[in-house]
């Protein structure tokens, strides 16, 4: 069977963002709509995960602290409903921070510097050999956050797998010290569509690099982003045949137009010449003007309310608070260590 | 002036053992003795480092477990006085993990390799590549202990110098950071005697090794120790001189013998030649017991109320729980994450 949102049900789910900048059509596209969905059928958890932010922004804290309230308030606004989803700050919650610490002695160094995707992450930060300790071990910290909740599904990117990966293997190392089943392991959830392209069609999407559309983004940003979106560069005349692969144009109207029918034809048009990029363009614009409008109108509501958004965050740590103190308690019973 | 114990008032000390084996002669003559008298006129915290015993024992996490009542039932043994001392357990204190994972932001992986303590110990303890994350920045950890105390104050052995560095280094990073002082650095304590070597003469003292004269040892035990004790293996006849230099036998005599005139007549007698080993053994034998007697006693009778014990370590790390608190609150509004 293959395995969709909606074939999940009584799953624990664990998902969350780094809080580095705020969200946006890759998130929503990639995940976003995606926990809206499990959030009816499963037992599911966001981490705002301000700590991992801090792991290559140490020097430049505002960039998590800012924005903390502006993912719970995407979040939100595009239909997560706390009722429904527990939304917590990884900040506030120190079992986190014991059970990595516990973890730690379980994972090399040598291990830590395999992990493909910390591999290349380290290359595109060009970090080197200035590395900050929390950055290499951040696999660590994040099976912490996995098993904690003691999730069973992790929907993530291919390029997180290796993270699943990590995750399973200290829960086999510690249900090996403990002669027992004391963890689950986990399984991921691919995500269909983690991989849209930034509006330059270059690189990742990247808020330093101005690429893409947040969900917040003004009107006039996202014209201005979908006027200067990368299309066929040899695309020269309108009646030219046009290539709609790596047109980032098309990309985002299979992504977000809801009329596949239309866009079909709208590519074999493009393929054959004779539409043009302005065309395809304003087509593109007022289908994510008009997604992202009621999104945009909820979240500066949201935004507006900061302790609404703070009393959600709370609440959601509270809660998760109890469940990671939980599996702190049985690890800290591995290790012997639950002495009072 | 020179600093000695006790011309130090009003400080905050941060000291503390690993919990991976009860404490010997080394630690009395190195430690214990000099915590006695701080305690007097100082803020005096002991550590018990569970956590940081696990950083090399997390496959026999018995190691730890098993001694932390034993390590509070020695230092109250020695006369380390709970009302002067707030002696706590790490592992109790949440804090201390958090404010690691703070700080593992602020140190890179290519600092941690340079630090010579740990390279040393990488070494002799044979990791090579499969060197356990939690043991290769156990630094980083020991820097969120002295400050989440604020210790002003760190009494150490001279190999553990550059720790103090390490952890002077993340203070000032955090307060660049704050760009206010919300951290003191911390200035090291020498210990005296830090160095008493092993009974074989070759070795640092190790439990593993059993080389070592326990303050809980049977007066058998302290019999076999001193009688196979290292001395100068070329002193073969009680007539030939021997070379009290290297001389296991003296180096204690010299630690632990309460009349120092009388231990440098016999090293006088013993470099002319004329003085047997088995007569400076008999000597050392007689002191050793007479010092550890009423320790061991005293440790016995602890041991036989493990309540007790577990009050002590209890009361101790609820009090410093509030500090370590407190600090993590410092630490994190550095980074802006105090937002409820």
């Amino acid at each position: 069977m293959k395995m969709t949102p909606k074939t999940f049900h009584n799953q624990i789910i664990l998902t969350g963002d780094r809080a580095t900048g705020p969200l946006h059509l890759g998130h929503f596209i990639g995940s976003l709509q995606q926990r809206v969905t499990l959030q009816r059928t499963n037992d599911q958890t966001i981490l705002v995960a301000d700590m991992q932010g801090l792991t290559d922004n140490a020097n430049t804290p505002a960039n998590v602290s800012s924005n903390i309230l502006n993912i719970v308030a995407d979040y939100l606004a595009v239909g997560i409903d706390p009722t429904l989803t527990t939304i917590c700050l990884q900040s506030q919650l120190p079992a986190l921070a014991e059970i990595t610490m516990y973890y730690s002695n379980l994972v090399t160094i040598a291990r830590l510097e395999r992990n493909p995707t910390v591999k290349a992450e380290i290359l595109s930060k060009q970090f080197k050999r200035s590395i900050p300790a929390g950055f290499l071990t951040y696999p660590i910290s994040q099976a912490a956050d996995i098993t904690a909740f003691n999730a069973s599904i992790v929907p993530v990117g291919d390029d997180q797998l290796p993270m699943i990966e990590q995750t399973n293997e200290i829960v086999r190392k510690v249900n090996s010290l403990a002669g027992s089943c004391v963890l689950n392991e986990c399984q991921p959830l691919l995500s269909k569509a983690s991989r849209l392209p930034s509006t330059d069609g270059k690189t990742k999407m990247s808020k330093t690099m101005g690429n893409t559309i947040n969900l917040g983004s003004s009107p006039k940003h996202i014209t201005t982003a979908v006027r200067s979106m990368y299309t066929d560069p040899n695309h020269l005349k309108i009646e030219d045949p046009g290539k709609v692969e790596g047109n980032v144009v098309f990309t985002y109207l299979e992504a977000f137009h809801p009329d596949t029918i239309y866009i079909n034809e709208l590519k074999q048009r493009y393929q054959c010449g004779g539409l043009g990029d302005g065309t395809t363009k304003k087509i593109l614009e007022e289908c994510l003007q008009e997604m992202l409008s009621p999104i945009r109108h909820e979240r500066e509501k949201l935004l507006s309310e900061p302790n609404y958004l703070l009393q959600v965050l709370e609440k959601g740590s509270e809660v998760a608070k109890i469940k990671t103190e939980k599996t702190l308690y049985k690890i800290k019973s591995v290790f012997g260590l639950n002495i009072f």
